[in-house]
């Protein structure tokens, strides 16, 4: 890392090479494949110029960027200027947008457009890395468009056309917590690899039982992530088995050197840490929150973590889930678990992520009163208001389990004296495992912008906040977006290139989530792929609607899973239907679907302020997309769409696999636009993928006809 | 192991210590249970006096295992006098019966019950075991009852009472193979365990990839298998992976020094092998078998095992079957590989044993015509005579895989030009897994005593060998019976105490497949537990009819399968259904089972030779059992026995899981009177076996009332 002060602004300059670098040999892949978003393409969008006025940490971050970018492509006409506060102050810019940048804290930036020059002035050393990206991705094109258009209802863009301001566009995340969930082993512990639920290869971090020793490939991922706006990552499992635990104590010094690394692009580090790591690690007999050998163990514990990672972000919990340790050993509640920690951290400035996906994987199968959907919502909102207020209680977007389709879960609009974090899933587990095209921000963004409602009577009038602002907390109190990260030690990051957009766009919405899916894919296709008209038309094809196609050919109308047991790849209807994992669909001969409604049901769906609980409650005013969640109903019942519901599944995956068939074709256009390994490798996983769609398609609609023995109206083979 | 010649008939006299040793300390374990049916109740069972005059190496075996019983009981009176051919001829023993066992071969044996004394002649070496083991296990006793009785038609036993041979009883084997197949890996490699498909432990014989080096236990499963007539062991996984390849060429010396174990208690060793060897091992770039550099190959390698085991006994080959390299990929057929290895172990006397365990395991299951039934004698039975005479074809006993109830294979009847052997399965795959009671040994009588018909129109007139006549062969060219092992590292051995019934079971019935089950089992009990006659009658019931009980509350009719993907074990009714492996139900909201008739279905039926075809053809003749494995019906066809298929399935699992709750009470009468270890380990799995038959009884009564909407008759709770 170059210390890069202000003297590195006249760096720039024309680049020897102009487009792409050389490929590199890197497992057959190409340089900017290897790099996604930030290869060429990204570096042709840098201004030529560079200065850079600026004297935090970071700015030796942008500094060396810069020369990489430089690297890999000329760069365009013009210059970039990026200052920091004080560097503004000094060149006169208009008090009041500093004013206003000021007090929009110090991830913020704000952006103008001077004839062919940029400028960008940072509200501190986080906001300068943004402001930078910012350009590098292409979203000061988009500023050019704000500052032109009247009506621009961006609402995090403040863009203001008078007096001293005029021209600024200022940018401020809309969520302080943007964080990174890996749930990353050090060794390879079960079937499903060495990442749980990863699709991607082993672990970027750890190899062999230890952190690897070249982290080139970390500082990569970092300098990524930094460009996406993620300012936290959690290094490790949820389910912390007995080595990881350990990244706490005894290999503290590697979380160290992970630490170093994501510092260097302004992200903080953290640890999902084990429940009863005073009895693991610390030889206690006991993990009782209220015992004072317990609070003593976790206090100097979390001392010792300071002194070696002044800025360390905290710690990540699974306690009482799945098997995890918890308080309810002892009798305690999750209150006091959380602030067990938080009392620990709380001197150090660290925070506790509590993940509130708690409920019984011991469910009898033959207890329909039993509702897994409702347990984060039993166990958590009774608590709402005794966190302490360095507790983040993280709450999964639906109560199930990151469905292809769920309702949104009602633990977020229960809790408002909580901080809370929704937990989104970038890593395809029930979304076809980063060998199906999904393209998830389209779900996130329903979820992000779900208008909850509020159930507390004095907010009654106050219009009904959504997910995303909820979440969002207060400047005092904030929460934001915490997601599973879908990246591995795979040489395209993803497994599947294209799940590189899931990646990108999860960082995105986290920074505005009222930003449309279409044009974030337009932007991650920009900076990955360039300005291939052909490229964007046939990607925004096969991406746009790859989340609602997935849907289509996969558990119809919200009934959720279907999936075979333990890895979760591919149908099998009945595969968790008689598990103690609380997840059924309850199909008999005459109909399917978990009844969730007050009057007959678990009473689900009265978990829900107005008008969602009396909308969900009625199969007629349900949406269709999540009938099957809400209700049993007969084969014959009819959608809103007109269908019944056995035709429906007939239909929706038979015409789901025809369009899967759509895809490669597609693809095939692009043989030579884009690198010959990323064009191979997604080629290959369009054939799986229309493999798993048939079996999809068919396992399916032969279910249903067995149980059924309603012939399908069209016509087409079941068998 | 000391050479023990004549000279140690003398060693014999009253031991020090009385009845059953001091418990040794093995993981909790008693020494009786430790060693299974050669514990105290067998010593208590050896005469006094024991006069051993026999000079092979076995003789010095017999003197060990003299030494070491009398150290854990008294015996009885009287003396067991041994001979060898040479002894006794010196002794003045009838020349008639010299020369009847002589002409019976080195395995038989002669005995005579001379008042309180016993007399054994040994055919040779191994015979002399066979004949020693006989007394300790009480098998003497049936001695005493077969010279009274004049209507003895123990098929095995030839008693003379005329002349010379007055009073003594001739025994050899029926089957001159009688195997043991392990499914050893060197390392855990699977999900699955060590052994594939094991259920008691870790490997007897491998410990972290390598032989362990202490073989103690080894010695005594040796001698537990000699004692029950074992002549023959394969030491390794079927699924050969590539560090099991290795033990053929550099770990040969591990394989070396499990020969010298077994060859103590005459028990000859073998090895599975890669087909592909001659790639993997030998560095060749085909393993195709008409290749001079492969033959070549095989040829050497041979030579080099035999170099380091004399009396290797050969190889155990899985070829093009579920993912294994066979001779398929070079265009070969089965013959051609198989006498590939067949001529590189001829000039040294080894044989090769060659799975008809082939079929395709990428079916589609949208296909109903292709019957994964018929596929090993598709592939097979044209191959008819075309086999080496050092090939044995090892063929399952059903045409499936090992389920608690399926046809007899009907390869056994179609290859009368080929040694054959019929594989048996102790370990419990789909029987319950070493967790639930199954004394297999009616099942395996009931398959071995199948009267199997001749399709040769030659050998028409012929009574109808059954499958134990059939691979019997000739003394020419004899065939045999093998089975896979269900022994593991367990201090049981077996996992569940009572599954060492099972191995007991295996090896007398190889002996002799006229046994019946309930003699095995009382001559199993009686050795393993003494003769306590509430111990006795409590094991009776409880083991008897176990087999019929399992199936009772499993799958239904015949069926199969129903079982849990990859491990095989508790109820999934849907769980292979729409799977690659070809085991289907075709369940439907109208009716289940496979048709497998010649006029509407795979023609499976007609494979049979008549009358078998004929009968299982028609639903009305089908035997109610294999109804669902033949036929596919209505939910209301109506059996044999009267009732309808929905209500048997109904009432079997609900009158099933009744009997197993009678299981529990009744052991429990048995505490304090077997060793204590031994009685918390059956009480605890017989919990286990009640959790699980609920299981079955809930998920197949639920599934199936889902799919028909028929009440059940008797009124007991669905879900």
């Amino acid at each position: 890392m170059s210390p890069a002060p202000a003297e590195r602004a006249d760096h720039a300059g024309p680049a020897e090479s102009a487009g792409p670098a050389e490929p590199a040999d890197h497992a057959g892949i190409e340089e900017p494949a290897d790099l996604a978003w930030l290869g060429a393409h990204a570096a042709a969008r840098l201004p030529r110029e560079v200065q850079l006025h600026a004297g935090g940490p970071l700015a030796g971050t942008v500094g060396a960027e810069v020369e990489r970018l430089r690297d890999l492509a000329e760069g365009t006409a013009g210059t970039l200027r990026l200052y920091d506060l004080p560097a503004a102050r000094d060149a006169g810019i208009e008090a009041a947008v500093l004013e206003e940048l000021a007090a929009a804290g110090p991830e913020a930036y704000a952006l103008r457009v001077e004839g062919e020059h940029l400028c960008v002035i940072a509200g501190g050393d986080r906001g300068l890395l943004h402001g930078f990206y910012a350009v590098v991705l292409g979203q000061a094109t988009a500023v050019v468009h704000t500052t032109d258009a009247a009506d621009a209802t961006d609402s995090t863009d403040s863009t203001t056309g008078t007096g001293s301001t005029a021209g600024w566009t200022l940018r401020a995340p809309a969520q302080a917590i943007r964080m990174l969930d890996h749930w990353d082993n050090m060794t390879v512990h079960s079937v499903m690899g060495q990442v749980e639920r990863g699709y991607a290869g082993g672990s970027l971090f750890y190899e062999d039982g230890e952190l690897r020793e070249d982290l080139t490939r970390v500082e990569q991922y970092a300098r990524l992530l930094a460009s996406i706006g993620i300012n936290r990552v959690s290094l490790n499992n949820v389910n912390v088995h007995a080595r990881e635990a350990t990244l706490l104590t005894s290999r503290l010094n590697q979380v160290a050197r992970l630490a170093e690394v994501f510092r260097g692009q302004g992200i903080s580090v953290h640890l999902a840490v084990s429940f009863a790591s005073p009895i693991l690690l610390g030889g206690l007999t006991t993990s009782d929150p209220l015992d004072a050998e317990v609070q003593d163990w976790w206090a100097a514990t979390a001392e010792a973590v300071y002194a070696a990672i002044p800025d360390f972000g905290g710690f990540v919990v699974k306690a009482d889930s799945e098997g995890q340790p918890g308080p309810f050993a002892y009798g305690r509640d999750h209150t006091d678990g959380a602030n067990l920690l938080a009392r620990a951290l709380a001197p150090h400035g660290g925070e506790v992520f509590w993940r509130a996906f708690v409920y019984d994987h011991h469910q009898d199968w033959r207890d329909r009163s039993t509702d897994r959907a409702r347990a984060a919502h039993d166990h958590f909102a009774p608590l709402d208001g005794t966190f302490d207020d360095n507790v983040i209680v993280q709450v999964k977007h639906g109560p199930l389990d990151f469905q292809v389709r769920e309702a949104v879960s009602p633990v977020i609009g229960a809790m408002p004296r909580t901080r809370l974090a929704v937990e989104l899933q970038i890593t395809q587990e029930y979304t076809g495992q980063q060998k199906h095209l999904c393209y998830l921000a389209p779900w996130w963004s329903e979820n992000l912008r779900f208008p909850f409602g509020n159930s507390d009577p004095a907010a009654a009038e106050a219009s009904a906040p959504t997910v995303a602002q909820i979440v969002a907390g207060t400047a005092e109190r904030p929460g934001g977006v915490v997601a599973v990260s879908n990246v591995g030690a795979d040489a395209f990051w993803t497994g599947h290139p294209l799940a590189q957009a899931n990646l990108f766009a999860l960082g995105r919405l986290a920074w505005d989530p009222d930003l449309s899916p279409q044009q974030i894919l337009e932007e991650w296709i920009g900076a990955t792929f360039g300005a291939d008209p052909l490229v964007a038309e046939v990607l925004e094809d096969l991406l746009g609607e790859s989340w609602q196609l997935y849907e289509s050919y996969t558990a119809p109308l919200g009934v959720g899973f279907m999936v075979r047991p333990g890895h979760h790849y591919g149908p099998d209807v009945d595969g968790y239907e008689y598990t103690p994992w609380g997840t059924y669909h309850f199909a008999d001969r005459d109909g399917l679907g978990v009844d969730r409604t007050v009057a007959t049901g678990t009473g689900f769906a009265g978990l829900f302020p107005e008008p969602w609980a009396s909308l969900y409650e009625s199969p007629q005013t349900c949406p269709d997309e999540l009938l099957l969640f809400f209700h049993h109903v007969p084969y014959t019942h009819r959608l809103h769409s007109g269908k019944t519901v056995i035709q429906h599944i007939y239909d929706s995956r038979a015409d789901g696999y025809e369009r899967v068939l759509q895809l490669r074709p597609r693809w095939q256009e692009l043989e030579g636009r884009v690198p010959t390994a990323l064009h191979e490798r997604v080629t290959a996983l369009l054939h799986e993928q229309e493999r798993s769609a048939e079996e999809w398609r068919d396992q399916l609609r032969t279910y249903f006809f067995r149980a059924s023995g309603i012939p399908d109206e069209s016509g087409r083979p079941i068998h």
